[in-house]
């Protein structure tokens, strides 16, 4: 098939949509190492787990063995309300920057939440519902998860109770209304509704909230309410699990048009796009059947993977959740209000940290700034709007592919388009304007974080 | 092909897609009435309308004979970023619904303009790039067409000077961002660049603005700026001429499947949309070769064709355009602020005028409130949130699904689902917070604007 055969996107049938998620783990000679019990430093057992979470969910997040795991038909059939999803061949993009590289993309926000986080949640809620549970709760802080997960339970007759950190409440109200649309009760954290909520209110009257305070109301609400379990966005294995079905559509879709990448970039925060993504790639790699370039984009902001340290962690400032080994800044780090809201979480993975950590994969950190003026360019000719988070891709993919330009190198690079901004536009504005600010934490900053790691 | 064997979502191939546009008034055997010179009351001449317009696009004004009008290669490149554009089979909504009804919607949603706006958007701006124009002037209300405008004339390195009406400047900040994104100057109308605009706000200070004064601002600017053109979003014929991609792909995509649509349902303000989606459908009625039931939904705030009357008019308060033989509400009439932007137009587009006079056509009026029942309704089982101006649609389309439910009628219903709501939170908000209020005007209201309507 010759070069413009290519179509601008290409569009699996239906009927050729992934019926079983990918399980990297299966093929990883190292294996993710287990999650602890944060009290007793023991492996977390199926029955421990099973208290905060849906029991299926926690067989998936143990099976390390199984490379495949079947996707029961009622979540398939949600998944044909949005999938399969675009694999688009960015000519515009190319002709733009006059680079021989072939730019592709994997875009997941042509779905009302706006972002990948749906192929997850309406596995999470459909799990949930199986087993009769009356509902879910979760914490949200960009909004993302949050508005992902109500569509989910919206559509299953799940109750969902979201935590929303009280600046994202207040700071974007649209968000909160969406997730109402929907149904879903979204109540601002710090709240009155919990123990951990209304101590920390007492502590810091006025606060704004954390991610961490909302993990937490949001753990201690599903322990205490009948019926319900704690369902997460990111960072887990489970997570990762479903979201192979971006890697799987992308790599089936690639193989149809005779396409290999030499590169494969995606935006890391929690991991679950990146590792979404490059899965089945990964898969091939382990196995020594192809071999490709994996790069995983963080802000300078929040840089887990460039400057963290692996370790066994706390994933949540409350410390109510197992803990993980894991590429982290500490449990204790504050990031600074980087705009990439869904990018701003202390740990990576512990899927993706393994696979770092052996060499698999490359890590490197972007600064916003940057980072707007490569969103604003891709938007002017791809007429996509992307997230703050997805364009640190983008910013990595237009980067390699200008070195390109000046080598010659007709290298095919892929990235992820994990999502849309149409409510990030305050974080546009303050591009506009001229005041976007970029963050690198300094030695000292990191240390204080770092310095909070347990000693095992 | 049996029933279940229709996916969720017909794309065509990139290979199939439209290579002309259909000019329903080759079809039509009354034309709709020819512009008329406001002053002289004479019919516009192509060098006339030139002085405002580009030529090309006066040409596809004035042509009422040729059927079909290539679309240029450049024009197509474009319309691959985002198009062909999804026919969803509404397989959820049906199952919600309980009806024997099947229910199909063309979604123009999918591109970062967020609605159908972008297929003329593109198509007016490279006419005006094609003349050798620097740039081109418009007015956005809601600012669907104002952000259209801004990527296509981005995409062509066309300028693109908005003047945007100033409560929508003011209240919807967003919208403004996503239009300086792609580069475009937005002023708040009325402004002190423009003599007209001076005059308003010298005789009404802190006066937030109408649609009305914006266009004449923009006009006036387009005429006193060397190399610039007056482009419109709605109304004129080459718009309705542009948007006949919709219901081209529509049409092409039932066909491949066998299906043929009992009802066609479109929301209608300017008439862009409606007209567009149903253009080829309604040339096989005007040939006599098939039959189908179209209905024009429009709000019960602004009724003009379930109240108006058909009558030569002004296209603008100002009285600087063209004058046009259309159903009309007055061009003096104000619309409530209804949330519906996109529908708040005292006018109907002189195609669709003409086709509804001769009987071809239904129209019915539904109120807010209801509308927006809908349209969470759909959102939560099609898990597409959708414009408040699609919505019209949807609300009509799950009646009509409820009364075959009634009848045990298996109707085929085809609507267009024109863009996405996700910069009318606001208006989710009031809706959520019981706070939406419907607005019926009196007939004393009506008969102030249709007083305004000239004696011929």
């Amino acid at each position: 098939m010759t070069e413009r055969e290519i179509p601008y996107k290409i569009y699996l049938e239906e009927k050729d949509m992934p019926k079983q998620w990918y399980n990297v783990r299966a093929d990883m000679e190292n294996k993710p190492a287990p999650l602890l019990n944060a009290e007793t430093r023991e492996a977390m057992t199926a029955k421990e787990l099973g208290v905060v979470f849906c029991d299926e969910l926690v067989k998936q997040e143990l099976n390390d063995t199984d490379r495949y795991i079947d996707i029961p038909q009622e979540i398939r059939d949600f998944y044909k309300m949005y999938r399969p999803a675009p694999l688009v061949r960015a000519y515009c993009l190319e002709e733009k920057l006059q680079t021989p590289a072939k730019i592709y993309y994997k875009f997941e926000g042509n779905n009302t939440s706006g972002s990948h986080k749906l192929n997850s949640a309406i596995a999470q809620a459909y799990y949930a519902k199986r087993q009769g549970l009356k509902g879910v709760t979760t914490e949200t802080g960009a909004g993302q998860w949050g508005t992902a997960l109500s569509m989910a339970c919206s559509y299953l007759g799940l109750d969902c109770k979201v935590f929303m950190v009280k600046c994202s409440y207040e700071q974007k109200p649209f968000r909160r209304e969406v997730m109402r649309t929907y149904g879903a009760g979204v109540t601002p954290s710090p709240s009155m509704d919990t123990e951990v909520g209304k101590k920390i209110l007492a502590e810091h009257p006025g606060t704004k909230g954390s991610l961490g305070c909302a993990i937490s109301e949001a753990v201690e609400t599903a322990l205490k309410s009948e019926g319900y379990r704690y369902v997460l966005g990111s960072v887990l294995n489970q997570v990762l699990l479903h979201q192979s079905i971006i890697g799987m559509e992308t790599k089936l879709a690639m193989d149809q048009y005779g396409i290999k990448p030499d590169m494969i970039i995606g935006c890391a925060g929690g991991g679950s796009n990146l590792g979404g993504l490059i899965s089945p790639f990964m898969g091939e790699k382990l196995r020594g059947e192809a071999d490709y370039q994996f790069v995983a984009v963080e802000p300078a902001s929040c840089p887990s993977l460039t400057r963290g340290v692996y370790a066994y962690d706390f994933c949540d400032t409350g410390m109510v959740c197992p803990m993980a080994k894991m590429y982290t800044l500490g449990s204790g780090f504050i990031p600074s209000p980087n705009h990439a809201g869904g990018l701003r979480y202390h740990g990576m993975n512990p899927v993706l940290s393994q696979l770092y950590h052996d060499g698999y994969m490359e890590a490197c950190a972007v600064e916003q700034t940057a980072v707007f003026e490569a969103a604003e360019q891709f938007a002017r000719v791809e007429g996509i709007l992307p997230a703050p988070e997805s364009s640190h891709a983008i910013k990595v993919a237009i980067d390699e592919a200008m070195r390109c330009k000046e080598t010659g190198e007709e290298k095919t690079i892929l990235f992820g388009l994990t999502g849309t901004g149409y409510f990030d536009m305050y974080a546009y504005e303050k591009f506009h304007n001229g005041k976007m600010e970029d963050y690198i934490p300094s030695d000292e900053d990191l240390q204080k974080g770092l310095a909070g790691i347990p000693k095992m």
